[in-house]
Order: C-alpha cells, then sequence, then structure tokens
C-alpha cells in the first residue's frame, strides 16, 4: 500500500531560506517524519518535489494505479492552478492537502483551487501538517474500507 | 493537563439530521472518539456544545488558566462571528478549529473569521476531524515545549 | 397539529416604536391574529418572540417532532445569521419566512441567508405577513398531504 | 372591483415542462385557483400572459382606473426590466408580486428590480404563491380603506 | 429635413403621474415645445412613444435613409438595453440622448448603455432637456456642414 | 426534419452597416448558406429575424413539436434576456449560440445568459459561425440518436 | 438622570490581555474614570458588560424609559450586529458609540453598522474614548435641550 | 444678471494640444461663442480657468451673491473632487456642468462627482457644449421665475 | 503649547449655507469655542480655512516645531487626499481628526484616508466634534507625558 | 498543409475518467476523428497533448513557419495562463480554441483568457467540437485566401 | 537642452521625516545627485518642489517650448490626480515617472494614474529612482533622435 | 561578480513578431545591451530564456551563491506566478523586474504579483528597461555595501 507525497514550488528551499517563516526544519527532516508516521500506520511512501505545475500534474496522473491515496503540498500553485485542481478530480483515489502555515490567516483571503476536489486540508502545523495529513489519509481509508 | 473542546451551532443533531451530509455518528459518538484519543495522548477533556455565539465566546474566556489548549468547531458562527474570533485572539492556550466537511470545496469560497487566530484548521474527515484536531494539538504542544 | 412561531429581534417592541416604519400594531395584536388565523384553520400555535441569535436556534431544535411547521420573523438575523440559517436546513417540518415590510425595497439590495432553506417567504404586508404565512405554511402542508 | 394578474415571460409553458422545478399543474388551472380565490373574497379578475417586456408595461399603463390592485408574476423580466420597474412605479394601484419558486434560495442571490416599487412579494409556494397573493391584495386594500 | 423624436418607456404617463418628480407637463405639452423649437430652427420632427424595446429599435432602424438626426429618451430602457445600444451605433444618422431628470445625481451610479454610441447626453432640465436636444442635434449637425 | 433559425436585434442590418466591424455579407447571404449547409445535411429550415425580445421567446416557444433543433444569434439580448435564457431551458429540443464576432475578445469580458442552457456556442467565425452552426446541431442530433 | 454603559465583547478581559493593543488599564479602571466623569456632569452611570448579541439588545430595551443616554462599545458586534442596529434606532434616547483604537487605520476599512443609527463616533483615544463619549453625550443632551 | 462660467484643469491648452481629441478650437474662441450666446439671452459673463482645485472651490464662493447661475466644465476634477462638489451643493445658485466630449462613452463608465448636485449635465458637443450650457441655465432660470 | 486647528474645504461657509444639514452656528462661533475650550486647558490655538488640499498640506508641514497637536476637519478632502494622509504620517505631533456629522451614517460608507495616520477620530456631535476634539487631544497629550 | 492540434492540461485522461462529465470517448478515438476531418478536407495534422503551460507555449512557436493554422483545447490553463494567451497572440497563424464542454455554463462565468487572441470558441459539443474546430479552421482559411 | 524635474507632495519633508521608510538622504541630496547626472548626460535640469495639485499641473504647462523631457515623482497625487493625469497627456514632451519605494509591493495594490501616459515608470530605489529617470529619459530620446 | 538575467515567456519571439508593439530590437540585440552594460559596470552575466514557469523557478532557486543579484523580465507570468513570487521572496539576493512597455498604461490596470518581492521595477523604456535595470541592480548593491 503506497501514499503519493507531494511538495510544490519553492519547498526545496525549505529550512535554508526565511527560518521566520517556515522553521528550520529541512524537507529531508520533514521526509523522515513523513515515512516514519506512513510505516507506522502501514505505508510505503514515494516522494517528489517539484516547481513544475505540469509536472505535478503528471505525478498525480502516473500514479493511478499505483497509490491508495496522496498528500499534497501545493506551495504556490494552490492559488493558481486550475491543471492541479482538475488533476485532483480526475485521478481515483483520495487526496489530502496541507500546508505548513495557517493560509487562513494571510490577508486579504486566500483561496485554494486545489483544495476543492480534495478531500480535506490541514494547515498551520508546520512540519505536523504532514504527519497528520498521512494520519488523516489512512483515517480516510479505513473509513472508506469499514464503511 | 486539560483540552477545551467545543462544539458549535447545530452541531447538537450530528448523526440524526441530514446524514447525507454530516454522516450517522452521532455527537456522543465524535465525543467518545475525542475522549479516547486525548485520553491516549494524555490529556483530560471539557467538551461542550452551544448555540449560542456569547456562550462559546464565555467557555474561552473561563478555559483560561485551566486548560492547556482547545478544539473548537465553531459551526456556522466560522462564517460571521468577530466576537469569537477576538475571543480566540484574546486567550492565552492555542486553538485548533475543525470542520467536518471540506469548507474550501463550498461555493463561493467559504471564509472562517475565527481560523484566522487559530494555529490551524482541519476541514474535511468527518468524524476523524475531531481526532486530527486533538493530535495536531498534541502536537503543536509539545513542538512549543521542545522548541 | 401546532405551528411554532418565532419573532426574532428588536419585534418585541412593535407598535410602541418607531411607528411610521412598522405601524402601531402591537406584538400582542399581531399574536392575536395569528392565533386566530391558524385556529380557523385548525392548528395550534406556540408562539415565542427572543433577541437572541442562540435561543432562536434552540427553540427551532425543541420543536422538532411536536410541530407540523413553523413561522419565523427573524428580523435583523435574517441579514446575518448562518446559524439560523443552518438549523431551518436541519429541522425535518417545512418553515416559512415573514417580514412586516417589503425587504427587497431597502437599499442596498437585502439579502436574507435564512431564506435559502426556508420554504418561501412574505415580506412587505405588516401584521398580514403573519397571517399569510399560517396560511401558506397551511397550503404547503396540504398540497404536502395530498401530492 | 378588478384586480389585474398578469403572468410574464414562459409562464405560458406551465405544467408542461420541467414539471420537476414547477410542478405539473397548467396555467389553466393556476388561472381557476385565482379566479376562485378573488371571487370568494368579492373581486373580478382579468388574467393576462405575455412575453413581451413592453406589452406587460402597456398592461399596467392600461389598468390604471379600472382596477384596485394588481398580482403580478413577472418571470425572467424581475431580475431585468427597468421599465415594468418604472411601470409599477408609476400607476396609481398597489401591486403584490408573486413567485412560485423561492427565488432566495437560487444561487447567487436573485434581486428582483420589479419588486422594490411593489407593496410586498410572496415567494415559494408554486400555484399557492397567486392565491396568497390575491388575499395579500386583499387584506392590503382593506387596511388601507379601514386605516 | 427630418428629425427623430423617441420618448421611451413610461413616457406616455407624464404629466398625470408622479408630479412631484416629473412635473406636471404631459407629454403632449413637450412634443409642442418640441415641434416649435425644431420648426423654428428648420426641421421637420417625427414623434413617437413606446413602451417597446424592439419597437424603438424598428423606429431607428426605419428612419435610416429618412432623417439627419434623432432624439431619444430611452426611460429605464438606457439602464439594460444593449439592442438599443446597438442600434443607435448601426444608424448612419447622429443621436442625442436626453433626460429629463438628471441621472448623474440617483444614487449609486446610473449607466446609461445607449449614452455610449450616442453623440452626447443632455440631463436634468425636465421639459428643456428635449429643447436642448434638438439645438444641440442642430449645432452637431452644422458643425458636420461646415466643419 | 425542421431546424429553427433565430437572427436576434440588429441582425437585419447585417452586409449593409459597419461593415469594417461585421463583413459585407448581407442577411440574405447569410440564409442562402444556412440552407444550403442544412439542406446537404438533411433538414428544413425556418429562418427568423426579429428586434423584439418577446418575439424571441414566443418563436422558440411554438417551435415545439415541429423541430429537431434550433440554431440562435440573440445579438445584444445575450448579455441582458434571462427571458430568452429561459425559454431556452424550457423547450424540448436542443439549441445552439452562434455568433459572428468572437464575444470573448471584446472588453471586459461579455458573458452570455443565454449561452447557460444552450447545448454549446460557437463565436468569431463571421458567417460561418451559423454555417458551423447547422452542423454542430447536426452532430449533437446524431450523437443523441446514436448513444 | 442615568446613562447606560455597555461593553461588549471581549472587554471584560481589557488590561489582562493583549496589553500592546489594548493597554494594561483593566475594565474596572475604565469603569472608575466613566463613573468620575459622569458623576462631575451630574450623571448616574449604569455599567454592563456583556458578550452576548442578544443580552445587548435585551439590555439597550430595558433601559427605555430610565435612562438620558447611553455609551456603547460593541466589540466585535459592530461588524456583525444588524441586531444591535436595529435596537439602537428602535431606543428614544441617544446613543454614542467609542472605540479603544482608531477603527479607520485597520486595514482593510473597517465598517460598523451600529455606528449608523448612533450620534455619533468617537475613536481611538483608549480609555479615554469612553469619558469623552460621556462627555459627547452630555454636551448632545444640553444642545437638544437648550437647542 | 451675471453668470459665471468656470473651465478646470487643462483646458488652458484648448486648441493648441491633442487637437484630434479636442478639435482645434481654442479657449479664446470658446469664450468668444459663450460670451455671445450670452449677450443675446441677456447676461454678463465672469469667465475663469483654474487648474487648482481649491481655486475653483474659492470661485464659487465668491460669486455667491453676484451671479444667478453658473456653467463649470471641472476638467479631471469631476472624477475626484469631493470638495467642488461640495462647493456646488452649497452655493444658493443653479450649477450647469458641461463637458466638451461624450463622458459615458470613455471606458469603463466615468462617474462624475461634481455632476451630482449641478441642476444637469449636457456632455459631448464640443465648444457647443458650453452655448448649450448657457442656455440651459437660461431655460432653467427662466421656469424657476414663472414656475 | 500651541494647538493647530484647520477646517477644509467649504468650511468657510458654517452657519450661513445648509442649516438644516450643519446647523446655524457660524466657523466664528465654531472657533470661539474651540478657543474657550483650549484656554481652560491651557492651550494657545492657530485657527485656518482653507479650500486648498495643497495649502493644507503646507499648514500642517509648517507647523513642525511649534506645536504640540492639532485637530483637523478636513472637510470633502479625507474621501480624497493622499497627500494630507501621508503629510499626517509625516508630522511629528499628533493629529485628531473631527466631522461635524456622523460620517458613519452616510450611504454608501464613507471611508476617511486621513483618518489613518491620525490619532483618533470624532465625528456627529456637530459644533462640539471640535470641542471634543480638543479635549481628545488633551487627553491624549497627557497620556502621553503620564504614561 | 498542416494544422497544429493541442490538447492541454488533464486531456491525456479522456474516457477512462469521469465519464459521466466527458464521455467514455478517449483521446486516441478524438484524434482520429480529427485526422479524419482533416484529411476530408485536404490537411495533416500535428497532434500533441502536455499538462505544461510551458511546453504549450513552445509548440505555438514551433509551429510557426510550419503550419497554416491551429486548434487548441487548453484545458484548465485557459482560465490563468496569460503566457499562452500572449502565444497565441504572437504566432503568425490563425488559431481556433475549443472545449468539449459548454463553458459558458459553468458557474460562476468562466473566463478564458486564450480565447481572447483565437480567431474564434467552439465549446460544448464534446468530442464534435474538435471535428467543428478543424472545419472552422478551414472555412477561416478559406475566406482569408478567397477575401 | 533641460530637463524639468517635480517633486510632489510632503517631498519636501525627505530625510527629515520617517528616515526608516525614506532614508536620511534629503530633498537638496537627491537633488545634487539628480543635477550630476543630468550634467553628465548634458543637461540642464529645472528643479521645483509643490505640495499642491495645481501648482504641479501649471509647471507641466508652463514647460512647454522650453523642456526635452520631465521626470516627476507625484508623491500621494500618483493615486488620486486625474488633473495632472490629463497634463501629463497634454504636453508636448515625454514624461518619466519615479518613485522611491517599490509601489507595487504596498498593499492592497496602488494605481497610478500619472503613470498612465508617462513613457514609464522606475520605481523602489530610493534616491537612485531619480538618477536612473534622468538616464531613462536620455536613453528615450537618443532612440527618438535616433529611430 | 555575476547578475543573473532571465527573459520571460514569449520573449524569444522578439523583434520578429508584433513589431509595431515590441519593436524590431531580437532578443540577441536586447543581450547585446545587458552584456555591454553589465561588463562597463564590472559585471559577468548569465542569461537565459524559457516559456517555463517551473524552469524560471529554478532558475532563480539554482543562483543561489552565485550571483549578486537578478534582473527578470517574467513576461506573462507576472500576472498569474505565485511560484515565482515566492521563489524571489525566498532568495538571497535582489531581484530588479523590468518591462519594456508600460505596464500601468495597459487597461484595466495590470497587477504584477512578482513585483512584490522585487527590489524595484522599471517600465515602458523597451530594450533600455534592461539596460536600466542592470544599472538600478549595481546602484542598488553600491547603496547595500556602502549604507
Amino acid at each position: 500500500m503506497n501514499i503519493l507525497v507531494i511538495h510544490g514550488s519553492n519547498l526545496n528551499l525549505l529550512g535554508t531560506r526565511e527560518p521566520e517563516a517556515y522553521g528550520t526544519t529541512t524537507l529531508d527532516q520533514v521526509n523522515e517524519a513523513i515515512v516514519r508516521e506512513a510505516k507506522e500506520l502501514g505505508y510505503e511512501t514515494a516522494i517528489h518535489q517539484s516547481n513544475h505545475e505540469g509536472v505535478i500534474v503528471d505525478l498525480l496522473h502516473e500514479a493511478i494505479g499505483s497509490v491508495v491515496g496522496a498528500v499534497i503540498n501545493p506551495g504556490g500553485y494552490c492559488h493558481t492552478s486550475r491543471a492541479i485542481e482538475d488533476a485532483i478530480s480526475a485521478v481515483d483515489y483520495p487526496v489530502v492537502e496541507v500546508h505548513m502555515t495557517n493560509i487562513h490567516a494571510r490577508e486579504p483571503g486566500p483561496i485554494s483551487y486545489t483544495a476543492i476536489p480534495s478531500v480535506g486540508v490541514i494547515a498551520g502545523f508546520r512540519k505536523d501538517s504532514y504527519v497528520l495529513g498521512i494520519r488523516a489519509l489512512h483515517l480516510f481509508l479505513q473509513t472508506a474500507r469499514t464503511g
């Protein structure tokens, strides 16, 4: 049972840039936490980072048939990408959107297009947004299985 | 170590009304899941439900000094209540906002005022939004303690 | 067969304040007209007035199981209350919204959130808005029974 | 004592088209109900249907001096016609606007220009919107006579 | 040399309805003033009133080839009619738009679509708006002839 | 098998007015092209032009039962007519909307109400918009027949 | 001669929470300043704090007949409460709205519904907003008495 | 009997700059036409040009008591000046606003604040806008005198 | 200790124009009240009136170093002047904005740019707005001195 | 003579995903229909699908000099891509935009940036949108050649 | 060869006020840099500062015939002045707009009316905005001369 | 000391397409001017062109540590790309945004997201926008070094 994890635009700089906004945790440390949580709940993970909108769409498409769900942090693309929104609608597995910061607190009212077709959204818990995202996906899949 | 849990307007009807939208889980069953998760993580819970905006403000005020954090589902008040928003800003403990449904998917773009001063938001996982909320609060408190 | 009647915010002042806008009929006189019309059509009425949003939500909840329908004039809450809107959606009996004044004529375009889940709206006929509301509810229930 | 009744655009198709939205009652059956209610309250009725904005304005003008009031369902013209709005303002008899469906429940907030100069609005009770409209006009005229 | 004059919706009621807003001058008296001014400046006039958007479009079309210009008061259609706007753009003679009241003074900022393709607009001088309109058209035609 | 073709407001002036915007093809030449294409695909055509919103609604109604579909260019009414929009929704045959110019290219973003209930829209190909409209209707009807 | 003073939502926390925004003055100290200023000008004061919208409406109603005016700081309710706005319109004594902070300086332009029916607004002078409010009410009453 | 004429910002450049937009008529030639028309109708004129908003307000104030009316072309200030708008409201003589170009035809919908308190507006007739303005003022004054 | 007082556009007409809106008090009488209140609190006043935006900016600049604060009623410039707003931000003394009328009550929601950098705003108390403004400035200066 | 055909984001999933919205026709079947129609009209086709905005821009650039026109379905990029819009403006061959669904019918009014510089738009005819697009391009090229 | 340089509102305070926002460079030092750069490129400069909108319009007018171009920092007037915008359009020499701060970075999206008719805009480089402005004007004039 | 130069979408077509809007200078000629100016000021340049949003983000990331600043013309991406905006915020070197045309002059008010985190913007000077951009970056770096 595999979970796809996608880090969107600029998340490769995590921990080394703007630590006052995003903390000092690096993307590698985030990925360790993701792998640990997933393993504990019984999942393998395939983790990708890309600054390309089209690559993110391709990753979502290519995972069809091989994953039970996905956790995605689209980065800045959540505000603009109808293409990723359509891809999340099109794939046959559930997607959980996560954000490290509380996108509701930024002015003037951020809107996430990619959140619309997602199962749900978790925002504001820094690195733990991902850990909670893995768990949320797990709980969602359990509920789907057991009704 | 206590956690305050507040269910806002109309959540007392959970499970018995509009099951196609909110599922058949009752508020009592939600509360059992909350208590179980909290206990497992080492917390006591004080759980309230109210349809009154002012009562919710009072509950947030009265918990000052006796809780380490709160999980709140404001119900319909998330869209309109500046008073609850101000109360969340004013209290000295972290608050996690949860919603059973994915509020991002509803047209035309729901805005949660109460999410602004909250630590973060978890929306879309039905009953498990609360379970994840308790865990998110726990992770937040751990990070705050350990830096 | 009972009908719930709710008068919302500031309607307790009816007849004694701002008569040029709302007429000199008092709330007691309105209630007499409501009771008379209801009795003539074969209904008992339970009439309440409250300036509290939460109390109005509670009244709608508590009437589940004991009324065949409700007539509500939310007063100023029609413009702001998602909580009452959600309550009207949640209850299992039909609700008719009435206003004494023509809310469409006020600038710049009043919107009633509570009207959305209501069966219909009657606005502009002063006291008779209530009388017509009782009759509208009666006709709605008859149609529902006879198909 | 005559009442003018105007059915606006597309209402000639009533009952034979889109029954899931507007029911199976035909315009003739609606008119029978209107005549019956009016007769019971002591009025003659002159009933017209037109898909032409200008014809509706003409009908309102021509009725000056021969009717005590009017009941109008402008159909789609309620959203666009300043000409009918001006005509309702100009005539010297009261006009009640009715709609078979609850126009408040449609997204994103329908506005009726023709409702502004009308005495009041009744919306959402299918055929009975007209019956209630006749009665509302009657109550309005009674109040106007008796103060 | 002929001038087409068109009175739009509800202007047939002029002088007999709402005199506090539009004065007691009747449409016949307005027309006398128009004819007098036009005759003095050397023009014949063809004057029409219609409450029908389509008829106004037809009148504008049919005057092609037989008039040197037109003065139009579209009434309420100035706010809504793209069809009349397109007709004014399409005809090969200049059109002056007039209004008896100062449309700029009404809240919240009236927009006249029909004014866009017109040569110019004169608003606010009651009956004299027409007299000035005839003169404005005359001056415009003179300038066009003499360069 | 008949197809209804409606030319809306100002299209009677086609070819003789504003040729720089709409070309020099006359409405008669457009109609010849329509008849030729329809005949080639096996259809009779009933072609109408009107500047009257109400007449267009009537034409759509009267064609019920005698046509297999319609091609309509509403002209300026596409931006304002809820009545025609409702009529297209109400009739039981498919309607294709066409425009000679690319309405998407005009500022600031034209919206066609009548396009909403139509099967589809073809805009920007001058006279050929109609030819393509006939063919589009034909393809739609074929698909509907063959699944 | 009595003056009603109402502190709205979250003002009970004054001085102990967010001192960087609201100062360290407690509500008791504010009240002492209010009582001192009022006494100096010859008034008794009845001071209330509530986080409940409905309670504030009730307080305004119940003071009818026993006070010469009111000073109100609605807190967050100034942005949302039509019910309090209506209550201020309905009571027969003048109301002065005060805010401790300059609500005009906050982005993006705060609007106070409750300010509309109030006599005037004083905002930005911390505790002294109340002191100035008492004096403003006094000056208003003097002017009303002496013309 | 004197008429005040004010040319607002940039009108001193008339005729020598941007002739394709404003023609080759100079301000002196415009003034000659104004004086001629005024003299013919029995008025003296006091003509001013200023690029200063405050000077225009002062001119309007200083003319109180010595003029029977004013004709003003505010230039670019019509779009922004609340101060001139207030001055036109405050003076005790009628003001006619004129524009050389059709301000309704410019995108995206120009609004003139100064037109609101003016008697009326004349726009689009180049130099003749002023000539018509003088005449419009004359007709307005005549009507005011004769009722 | 000097206070700068600035009366903005059109306030020189106070008392002699539009008394139904602004009362019959003249600017001289307002100034007497200002001087009296200021003297009582121990301040000299330098009072200016100007209809020129630039002059008001200059006055604010020139007072640097010689005043302890300012009271300003910008008149119509509060709605449009970024230049005065910037000047208030730039000077090193506190500024209190006053308005004689309740600017919150005017439709559709007036915004004061100049209020943003001001210490606070007092609006709605006619002449006493200035008296309260002087006192508010005094209280502000006292608080600033005593902490 | 070659035609470039571009399928934008997510169209590679056609037929296998969300068949209730997009039908069961696969992209290969769409391409067969495109090739057939093009061949019949005398064109070769170069068909591409990409989920990458930049790739689509590159494809449009690279086709300069080798194609007579293009048919593009930008997918979700039509709502957001200024880069593709600029590319369509920059290339020297005509582009026809097609959509399988009626983008006018989706709420709340979809806007296609890429449609602005295109020759025209065809939307709503499923697979046949492409077939009609090829034919529309052919008719456009014929008209361009023959004038 | 002369260049006109205009410093708009509040720039006279440069260097002595709000140094954290605008730096400690005084206007004299800015002017020295301007003169040095201009001399190096072969220009004389005429430098003015004014807080008066009308004076800035006058300066632009008076320079006609004596300068080859202008560099202007309108200060706060860039957001509001249609009069200066019109003046820049009217003069026959090129104008470069400069700002010391990056006006694009300020919320919520500043718009400069005066930038519209300017040749170009340089914003964000403090004092060097002027130096770059002189150079930009020089390069523009060179290109204009050499084609 | 290296400077990164990025040309965004469609700039590869410079000089060969739409010369009336962008001139006949090719991208190679622009680059020569950039290299010459940079060399004169003592910098090496690394110049890239890409039509891919993601590639531009990658280029900005990869330059960290090896450049002292960047000059970027994002092309159409300035209006839509939050990803490039975030990347400019994230890198540790200053970025200057340039545009060949005056983006302020285009209707209806273009907004550049990428300009927000940039140091400043230079727009409207065709090829010289780049030359000025290199110089602006140089002046910025000098100021940063010397304080």
